[in-house]
């Protein structure tokens, strides 16, 4: 690869800018506010042809906000993606994020290699360790009291449970862990955690300082938030609408917020390292 | 105990009166700002007898400001100690902090059993923990780059040193601690960080993403400082004026601050928590 | 259950007998020596309708030795699983141990509910347990060197790789763990161990002081074994014929060691209470 | 340093000897079994003026046996010490292991210098690696269950007590441990272990698989033991006559052995590195 051109994205792809530009890879930038000095970094200040002269497209992650536009943080401009793939050159390859049907039909229109990079298993596990450490902070954040000897629970045992419980368990926290299948409950024992199952929630809530959740689905109802003490923290992880019920949480006077997207707001420059790592993954398989 | 007295203070002072009420302890308070509702705490406007009609006096940690007046952070006003030990009752334990000759003569003066919280061991580790923790919330605060994966450097490995370097390594960092004693580094080596002795400390300065001092000696002088990476993040957790030429620092474009006080100020609960517990382990000897 | 019975085995078998006993379970054994004194275990001569009279019915695990007869290690007797399966009850559980077809074909032809617990994934999670802990057991006594400091090598990171790494860098060892996915070297690093593909075993094999394999393909073939050091310590946990050529091993002066079956042999009751514990899940799935 | 002359001792004088001679020094031995075949080994049948031509002469640790003569445990030799101090020339710098007067004596008598490693705090807080690492080893031989998840409990928390205890953490035990400075109490919180005052070890002994004693002083006597499971497993590693009442234990029908110099049983190797560490530490003083 000796040339890359990004298209809007948040302050992860400032990062990733840099980090190329500093490799010797020339970098092409439309819609990312400057200045980022460097003599491998050109703006364009609008759509062109030579800024799609590049081996490589990175979109933003996500690549569309919910006006359908391009997510292009920096302005406030609407960029339809069909603009952009218009534009784009037969053998270049697409980076982007997200699950959508519109990108995979005009990946197909234009006949381009498009990668989703949120689904790569490797960007996942990678993006786990930011989202956690954004998690310890934030809760370090809102609480007046220690991490360190707390009773906090993590609520499931994928990708950012696992190192979430890691952490906390290694920062001196009281760790119990909930899920649902016995292999991950015996896991969680096999590291001195402890387990209980998604089915006995009840029997643990009223003891916790701090409640991690993970799970994308409705786990902290009314009914669970009833049993959960007065002065608990809430901080939930898992993508819109989340597992908590916010509106019973604000009647019952808990703290609950929803932290998403954790690695580019409190990791930018790791955030931006994982994704030169996993596009470098997707290249070698592009180039198969 | 039946009654505690409290004089001044920060937000740990209310948080310790909340601790002792809920116990059942008549908690008075003066030179605090109210409010906090419970029916065991009462509020005296002024210096009164009845104020001091408590068995123990619980004067501020530190206790006296920098103007010769006790501490009190929530008012404007210039209380001499002498004017409060005037109003002390015989036979009660004043508890205070800072070591310091005026609050020793004024002890014996009036024949007061007068405990400095910040000499008991006990209170010093224990407050290693939030120490500890905030320096790593604003370590996590202060850097785009995650903590796991980074190279971390722990300047001493006192109490604060060694909470710090065991909690760091828990959430995934590559920690180096310096020590000056031989018995210091092989306890270093034996938990697996890498170990350094102080006059080495060239060696490895270049490499580092983030330094925490926790020694009370010009450790990192303009000398040293040139040696360190232009983006490295330093926190000086070591008494004023700290290890630390700022001086120097701010020159060479270095990230570099001063956190004193943390447990009162990220964790006043716990910070609280701990002062209670102390109190009692104090009380206790004074009564034997 | 009221009633279990157990046909031959070994260690486990005992431990397993005697705490079902605990519990008030009547146990019914057949081809183990005695004595077990428990007011609630029974010994039977030979198989009999009685011996069979029981809810669950427990082969060996594995169920068939090299001869084909039912794998009773404290007699030299020869039982066909035919004539085992002759006497089964209908409505009988039978749990046993091996892949095998023909204890499928015996359990279709006499309509039993028969379950394997190896292929249980809860069983072989718990296995990975005292099967690393008896590996760490195995190579503190092949050394004349500590494990804490010492570089070790895992080759594998399935689920016996987890667990022996995880021990293994909390006793104080320098860990590398080699690997052939990338998402699984990705969670190596995400720990703290050095992760290196298996492609790359090369680079490290000199360094390390001990090797333990937990992969059953021909990883340790001359080529490799004739870049280990001299004195380095060679562990395989991986099922017959392992992973390590020994022919090889020998001829270069290495020692090298196939340590199967590790739990039963190091950890009788830990892996009779695994037995236990996974026989109940079994039989919840069976009766629902 | 370029000669070392050796004085009987054990297996770990075999690995120090071959340690030196890989480094080019010259080891002059008496009073080990051959063969050590080193090219910088030489052996010397019996004391003579050449074998003490070297500038440190390394006697056993322990140097004496209950004899009174050198501690040469491959031979049946009785040595006395002074007649080998007859020998030693002025200059020389011995280094010895044991507490005792008639050394002292004797050095001063031949104006040596003369250096009980045993005293050094390096070589103290090394051998506790060793030391707890062989009781960990001890303990996975004498149990049928596995470490991980069994009841833990540690009585003391000096060197080896906290070399000990974060290995078994680090393994997956739940561990207490118990003490008696309300300062050691709190460092053991604070790594988040079960601490108990040794005042109230009669509230947890009956809970326990396995007891590691390392306080010298009797504290399991007959009242303890009474209450500690029968199938528990205790090791005691301090020195004679160790903290356990054996006679006791031994009515009770409890599985209780003494444990003593470990380093130099289970790892001579490692034990033997850190001899030579210490002595080079002691050569730089002494050389001062």
């Amino acid at each position: 690869m000796d040339k890359l051109t990004i298209i809007g994205g948040d302050n992860r792809q400032k990062h990733l800018a840099l980090i190329l530009a500093d490799r010797g890879i020339t970098v092409k930038i439309y819609g990312i506010k400057a200045p980022l000095h460097h003599k491998n970094i050109f703006y364009y200040p609008a759509l062109s042809d030579e800024l799609f002269d590049s081996e490589v497209i990175m979109l933003p992650i996500p690549y569309k906000n919910k006006n359908g536009g391009l997510n292009i943080t920096d302005f406030d401009w609407h960029v339809k993606p069909a603009a952009v793939f218009r534009l784009i050159k037969p053998g270049s390859v697409v980076i982007y994020g997200m699950k959508d049907q519109e990108i995979i039909d005009l990946s197909k229109q234009h006949s381009l290699k498009c990668f989703n990079i949120v689904e790569e298993e490797c960007f996942s596990i990678l993006n786990a360790i930011p989202t956690a450490e954004g998690a310890i902070q934030r809760a370090m954040e809102k609480t007046d009291f220690t991490l360190h000897g707390s009773r906090i629970l993590v609520l499931g045992f994928g990708r950012i449970g696992k190192v979430l419980s890691r952490m906390l368990w290694g920062i001196g926290a009281k760790v119990t862990v909930a899920a649902r299948k016995k292999e991950a409950l015996i896991w969680i024992e096999e590291k001195g955690y402890k387990g209980i199952h998604l089915n006995e929630l009840d029997s643990v809530l009223n003891k916790q300082n701090i409640i991690f959740n993970t799970i994308p689905a409705p786990i902290l109802d009314r009914n669970k938030l009833e049993k959960v003490k007065k002065d608990c923290i809430i901080i939930d992880l898992a993508s819109r609408p989340g597992g908590v019920d916010f509106q019973a949480a604000a009647e019952l006077g808990l703290s609950a917020s929803l932290d998403l997207s954790l690695p580019g707001i409190v990791a930018p420059k790791t955030a931006a390292e994982i994704i030169c790592r996993v596009t470098y993954d997707i290249l070698k398989k592009a180039y198969l």
